[in-house]
């Protein structure tokens, strides 16, 4: 039995907070596995993302929201007094370090090195040797040679990847798993608190996969048949979290 | 010490090759290491390709080619016979496991699976959890499961990248490396007969990596130093092979 998560933004801004998430998991990945020439796919994907858009101000907006929150409950008496003020100020040094001046990955857009590899790693089969012999030059180093070169690389995006992570993290604590049925392989599900993330656990020996709609207060889980790519008609069993 | 050899083709053909054997050697990696969504770049690059130009009539014509210079050589007292039938026999098994209908690769676009991810791959952080659960879902599969489905997969192009990988190798053969030295990280070659290949074996500790130009009769191969990306001054030992 292997459980798997799925998880659906219900708005922009976690939307975007996920595919930082995702990029940043594969940056952490290419510190302890050595996968060569594929390390810069998520590397530049992150600076092109960082490039259409801003994400701090943003970020920094939601520890605003968060703060203004976390005070609040800090006053009640069933509040973890300690717990809260750890938590306050950890998102204080978030805030602080993402107060940076210019744009996120700016530094890596002077590194002739990496400008070279990047205006060819779009391109289909165009980073042989012949290519980029820099590269190749590269990929002789030692992994710690490689692995030094690329904390340095993401340092700048850091502070940016572990709020949102951490923002994620408070996002998901919201909700528990809880578990329902999907009748015909479809489930409805309607909440009078705004939503932001829908998360569907379930257990991939049911052969299938959710896709999942709706906005804040309504959404809607399609279970699919992975052979067929079709809808199923079968009654799937899954944990659900709806995440304010 | 560390040997890379950097090859520059000479010629369209050979770049084409060596092109479809990078991909070729990525696709092979992938049935022995797991990394996961990462399978798919290369797939999709050589699909991409293949959608571009069929490769296999121009491919034809080279083992032709090929089939002529050995007949002529079966018949020289130096040539050994067998081993010449071999490959004769060899050439025109590769020969006849090209002429197949149809693009190669047409039936992947066929697959909604590999469709659907395909037009996502070329786009920044597109490929998280919600915007492709059913890779989520394949990615959930054992090792040996996802291998078999690769396998599949990559099928239809095993023939041609076979024969490229063997009329590469027919032409590495043509030359054997040998001692030279680039003055002031500069070296200049000139063939009567017209070369296809250049291949430089360079020492990773020399700090330096070539880039190579030129056409059938005449190279050049300027050294860059890795740290300063720039021309290099020194004199620089390395190995050469000039390959028809």
């Amino acid at each position: 039995m292997t459980d798997l998560i799925y998880e659906q933004p219900l708005n922009e801004k976690i939307r975007s907070y996920l595919r930082l998430e995702y990029l940043s998991e594969q940056l952490i990945q290419n510190l302890t596995h050595d996968y060569q020439h594929r390390c810069f796919y998520p590397l530049f994907s992150l600076c092109e993302l960082n490039e259409r858009c801003d994400y701090r101000s943003d970020v920094i907006k939601d520890i605003d929201k968060q703060l203004h929150l976390l005070n609040a409950w800090r006053s009640s008496p069933q509040a973890n007094a300690q717990q809260i003020d750890e938590l306050i100020a950890s998102m204080m040094g978030m805030r602080e370090s993402l107060q940076t001046p210019g744009r996120l990955g700016s530094e890596l857009k002077q590194d002739r090195f990496l400008q070279a590899l990047r205006q060819r790693f779009n391109m289909p089969g165009a980073c042989c040797n012949f290519d980029l012999p820099q590269l190749h030059f590269w990929l002789g180093q030692p992994f710690e040679q490689r692995c030094h070169d690329y904390e340095q690389w993401i340092a700048s995006f850091k502070p940016l990847l572990h709020t949102v992570s951490q923002l994620l993290k408070l996002t998901r604590d919201t909700a528990e798993f809880s578990s329902v049925t999907a009748n015909a392989g479809f489930y409805q599900g309607v909440s009078d608190v705004p939503l932001s993330l829908i998360r569907v656990k379930v257990d991939t020996a049911q052969g299938c996969y959710p896709t999942i709609s709706g906005h804040r207060n309504r959404y809607a889980i399609h279970f699919v048949d992975f052979d067929t790519q079709k809808h199923t008609d079968k009654a799937i069993e899954f944990q659900l979290a709806a995440c304010r």
